[in-house]
């Protein structure tokens, strides 16, 4: 029923455990980060979770509505790995809502996610939330006779600037295939996924992953968080606190904080929904980091779910909760900021130069000046 | 590049205008309501706006995923019609979120609804929202170059009593239809657009509508609300006060209030976006006198918007706003509970009994009982 | 420290157990009413939860500010009683904020009521709230030289119609009174505590509180209600669906809901905080059905708590919280609509005509009347 | 009738103009800040904005609780100065909610700041919240016998680590000096008035004031912060996007970041209630860059007003509202971002050495230690 003929657009599988650590990361660059990250240093240290992306690139030169250039895709995070159907606790916050994240009215209501997070650009997000119901009919969930239906979580930013967004080339098999491709382990970052043809403080911006472990002492809880970012001015773009756009100027082409942030947080510690949107709500503390002043035209929405307590969503019965109290919350809360952070700055450093529709071109964030920056301002941890 | 190829399915344009005076409403069938209607008694009396509902009713006997029955539909409401591409002020509220209304993160955080609310069945919000935007990009609007996005209003309640919802039978080219045919006037109701499939109070449901005029000493404004009806439990049916839904007991068969309701309320006075999202939140006391009690199952979300203040919306200069003080807005309080009310039983006046997949039957209110338990409790107008 | 001299106010008082059974209530009208109340038809059916009342009448004639006369109080309740100084699950929603309710912050941060709600006039939210402090501090509780710090739960309603409302007679004191006198059993209702000097639908109003007992096949969970009632017009008053402010128009003397109305939701089902807003959310669709349209100036608050999962508020180790799943809801949501709407009919019915400042004086509902209105509409029970 | 005896408290009433001027401010010490700032760096940039404080340090050595030591005290903030009975639109939002700000459920609803801001300690909001109300009552307004009510804003954070907070200390008079001495001009910062007691990264903290100033492209709007300020972890803090906390370690006691902050934003710029939400949303992002985590045990509530649309309050026909449109918020955004940082970094800098209760010494930061760690990084202007 959902058979789509693709022509002229090649896609790109990219699994992401190919060459994922032979890119260097900001780490690698010597960047200071506080706190601990865990083994991956990525979303998918929380165990369980799973990313797919679908990349799509093709054509080069003037823009034709519908033809291209392509430079646009979409990122599937699945909280329970995508061999699983259950739903997990969840919690959301807008800092700017200049943009869209489906779903969010009954995940505010119910408490719970129940599906994958999908991210693509502004003008996919209709059929890529569709598709994920398809997909799940596939799946027998929900069964074609009975009463259940799907209101899918789909985020987006614009990547207009690159893509020919109004071209509508996401289709419903991009989004089987991210779903379906989905997998633990490294995480590919950069232009790959609902990131490739984004732009992040004047630079090409993208996917970007972090986590931090917590200590024993403070129950050893992981947090991960994925960003799409595409947002910022390059004037107001720090990194570890030193102004690092300021100081690399070239190529800057904006005077506003224009483009868009999803943050995804996934963390394993036991928390309630309102706990949840409690972590979210530190995100903003992680952009304002980096130089964010969330632009009226920025769609800064974030999602953080915990991978605890499975079964929860089950209707039966009266369930057994685990609950970290509140009083315990602040290492999550640190490490939220922290991750969040550090994701942005992946992207960043991730993300290569992209020429896009009537050959605009995106440089990436230069890693030998990122270098010289740090050096000068006494920052490099090598 | 957004072609599709329609075959099996008898796309009913009903124009609304054609017969919508033929049948009979809930005033003319005696039952009694607070408050002076205006001239049509419907959403289109607030100036400017504009209704179009694409009808797709095709196929009978038992459910083939993807081939049908289909009973469904899509629903178009443009503030100030089709021909303008202005947008108006806007709030929202959501009473019990088990739904969907896109662009909601957009209107809360801008205070704008930039297009038409939409409205069809939960499994198509996608196909609609991305065909709103190929339909502004048709329109030139937002340039196919230019920075501009889309974030789209497109609302939902879950037809699959009747209705092949997981064959995804929303098409683009039926949102574009029900954009295009989208008029003044009376409004077609009951099993029309968006509402075809619906069942209210285990009665068969719909689209409803009816509007309050205010007197001159209160502004002379009008409130216009339009329902998409598909909730509510049989027994807890009010209407006017009396308790229709426990008097009329043959053929329930639910023992929970699932379904959902979404409804659009529209003014003509000038208020701002928080002033509306109050309007909004009055929603609930009128569909607190017809029975709801707003089940988990629920997706009760409501929009109003004002056709006032044109222009706002530009980012030029700085603007003159007219704005009616606080203190000024009983009337449209009662107004948008009133009208919400009798939307409500319009929609189940007008509903008439369907068949649809399976040869699941839903009836329709019968006239004659409801006026036997009205005249029972003394509360006939006529 | 909080030694405070009271002369000339004679302070009433009302244990509640005694007198609380003689007066009649609705259902001995005759009014009818769907579900089932618990045994005492009251909030303390929700074991633990107790209830105070500090009523303050003294003076006659002419206002003179700070003299009087002086027609107000305190209402007090504890969620797990006084003697407990264990937190519940709460959760909070506002339908219209002309009105205070202090502590809602870190209520709807935390998911914590830590402490009593408290309900008394609009211009004495301040002392009640720093004298509930106060009287946790004699407790020792929070430590005075401990960390801890406390914000009290304290809403209002306006009694400046017939209370010297800005003469400041609430005093530290009542408020103890209110608190230490805490009870379970039959509530006072009426022209008591808080609701003292309050009006409703244009007859005296003030406290009121009902029940309703879930079947075991639905849990057998409690839901109580208790209202300190002080909004809405007259015209637009319906009880049972009745219209019975139309039928009773004599002493009519606004043209305007203005007043407000809080409303306590207790229940011992295992709800998390967000399900707990879902409770309050529902309070709406119950003051729809006895004629509340939310005026402006009408401060419509609504808090609701659990009484189980004691101890979750303790900050130490991972908790194991009970859940109800949201699936069962439905009976709890249909509970709160009903014990709200019989809890607002309990204060009209019990509330005795008041004289207040300025010999302004305010009728009770006639009961004799009611029971004409009620039996013209085929409505009584009895 | 609201007389009260004070004895053995040293009431010193902080004029604000002498002195304010004598003490460097943080870019007197050479800390890079980005933007232009007001002629005065203060919330008073933002013309007809008045501040007024009452101090209280009295006692010394072992707590008593009722007796002392004090070191406490209110601040105010009239958004068109002490002799204007005019509202003003305004926003609120919170980071973190373990805090209270009276009167915001108003203040959401209306979209009006009716009245001044105040701040004080945590266990004085009732008397500060009554006292305003009195303070009104006093000058007439609201009337005492009109139909009137008032719902002061009033929030706090907790300075019981330096201050006898049980011992509630502040009485009405207090309030009455604070507002009654309000003034524009320089404005006292550090140990004055709410701020008095506080502690800021583990520092002594306090009031802290800056602004910003548009360029005449950007509208030349003023956007002006004051902070109380008792937030923060030692080792957090950064300045200029420097680890000044983890550079500077001695004398930190804590593991968590406690404490809460208050932020008042003020601009001219004519923005909606809704716009100006937007701004206080921006304050996270001023926070994250001094170091915040937002921490469970924080109060971090803010408010933002614009002394724009005088009149707009009056309930009488439909006004002419001024807005600036969506599209021009950023500089605004920006600004607010940039001053909450500095106004922070302003109390630290002006905060001096305490000691409290039981001898509890909370040293400043030191200005030295400051310069050398700046000049470590490179980031001193001089």
């Amino acid at each position: 029923m959902l058979n789509f003929r693709i022509s002229g657009v090649i896609v790109l599988l990219l699994a992401g455990v190919l060459g994922a650590q032979t890119k260097p990361r900001a780490r690698d660059l010597g960047v200071p980060f506080d706190g601990t990250p865990g083994p991956l240093n990525a979303i998918t240290d929380v165990k369980g979770v799973e990313v797919g992306h679908t990349t799509l690139i093709s054509g080069n030169g003037a823009l034709k509505v519908g033809v291209g250039p392509v430079r646009t895709g979409v990122t599937a995070i699945l909280p329970r790995g995508k061999s699983s159907k259950d739903g997990v606790f969840a919690g959301w916050f807008t800092l700017n809502g200049n943009g869209e994240m489906t779903g969010t009215t009954w995940l505010e209501e119910s408490g719970f996610l129940d599906g994958p997070v999908m991210i693509t650009n502004t003008h996919s997000v209709g059929v890529v939330r569709d598709a994920v119901i398809a997909w799940k009919v596939k799946r027998g969930e929900p069964d074609a006779e009975d009463y259940w239906w799907s209101l899918p979580v789909v985020a987006e930013t614009w990547d207009g600037e690159l893509n020919d967004v109004n071209g509508f080339h996401v289709k419903p098999e991009h989004v089987f295939q991210a779903l379906d491709s989905a997998h633990g382990g490294p995480v590919e970052e950069g232009n790959v996924g609902g990131g490739t043809g984004m732009i992040c403080h004047e630079f090409k911006g993208g996917i970007g992953t972090a986590s931090r472990l917590l200590s024993v002492k403070d129950g050893g809880y992981t947090v991960g968080v994925l960003v799409q970012c595409n947002y910022g001015q390059r004037d107001q773009l720090r990194i570890a606190g030193v102004p690092v756009g300021a100081e690399i100027a070239q190529n800057s082409f904006r005077h506003d904080d224009v483009g868009s942030i999803i943050v995804v947080v996934a963390t394993d510690a036991p928390l309630l929904p309102m706990q949840l949107k409690r972590l979210a709500k530190r995100v903003p503390l992680g952009l304002g980091r980096t130089g964010s002043y969330s632009g009226n035209g920025s769609g800064d929405i974030f999602i953080a779910f915990s991978t605890a307590n499975p079964g929860a969503i089950d209707g039966k019965g009266v369930h057994q909760i685990a609950m970290l109290p509140n009083q315990q919350l602040n290492p999550l809360f640190l490490a939220t900021v922290q991750a969040t952070e550090e994701a942005v700055v992946n992207a960043l450093v991730a993300a290569e130069t992209m020429t896009g529709i009537n050959n605009h071109t995106m440089i990436a964030l230069p890693h030998d000046q990122l270098h010289e920056v740090l050096k000068k301002y006494n920052r490099l941890t090598k």
